[in-house]
Order: C-alpha cells, then structure tokens, then sequence
C-alpha cells in the first residue's frame, strides 16, 4: 500500500475531519474543547492541520464528538 | 457514547493492535522501525502501551504495516 498521503496531508485530513464532526454535530470549538478538555485554541490549531495530535487527545475528541476514533482517521488514498 | 476506555487503555490497545499486525507480517520490532523510520526500542515502548505515539508516527506505523491508521485504533468498548 503506498503512503496515504504526505505527512502534513495527515494533520489536514485529521483537522478536517474533526471540523466537519463538530460542525455536524451544532459544536462550537470552545464546546468541543470544554467536552474533550482541551483548550478552544488548540482545537483550532488540530483543526488547522497544525498539531501533531497524540493519541490520548485523539480519542478525548473522538469520544467528545460521539465519533470512532478510527473515524477521524479514515484518510482517501491520493490519486496518483 | 460513553467513553470506549481509560486512557492508558487506548494507548495499550493501540499497541496490541501494532504488535498483532507486526507478528501476522512476520516483521520484527526493528523492521518495523526501520519501515516506519522510527528506531526499534520505540516501537517497543508503542506497543507495551507507554507511548502517547502523535498522528504522524501512527500514520508512519500504519504505513509500515500496509493497514489503514484507523485499523489500529479499532477498540472494542470495555463490557459495563
């Protein structure tokens, strides 16, 4: 299986798919936050594709947002 | 959904489920390292659960081991 994606895409796609959950889910990112425990600014910054997220968070806003954490993760191959 | 378990429970999880598809590709810790480009003594501790690992060294791992990233966050939540 060839890479998914570059490294950065990752973060992008992880952002982006926590941003499209929240949104769905009528969450500001302060009530994220305030869910997950995290603070409002640095959900802003996952969900720029800014942070190298560990695990432990990824599942603090996986289970904040009602979600799989494996969901968050699901990355479409590139086309070549 | 109640939250799927504590957190050192994902972070073991997380390591079960590497060490699983490591041994069912008959790789060993230090191929597996040398794949994902991560050095062999840190995939150990990834997959004794002592690694908060970020995003990017799971998608690295993930790569390595030709699975999808979210594979390896799959948890089965903790019976009540």
């Amino acid at each position: 299986m060839t890479p998914t994606a570059a490294p950065s895409e990752h973060l992008l796609h992880f952002g982006a798919a926590v941003r499209r959950h929240r949104e769905e889910a009528g969450m500001s990112q302060e009530q994220l936050g305030h869910r997950a425990g995290l603070h409002r600014t640095y959900i802003g910054g996952v969900e720029r594709g800014e942070r190298n997220v560990g695990l432990l968070n990824v599942f603090a806003i996986a289970d904040a947002l009602d979600v799989p954490a494996g969901e968050l993760l699901h990355v479409t191959p590139r086309s070549p």
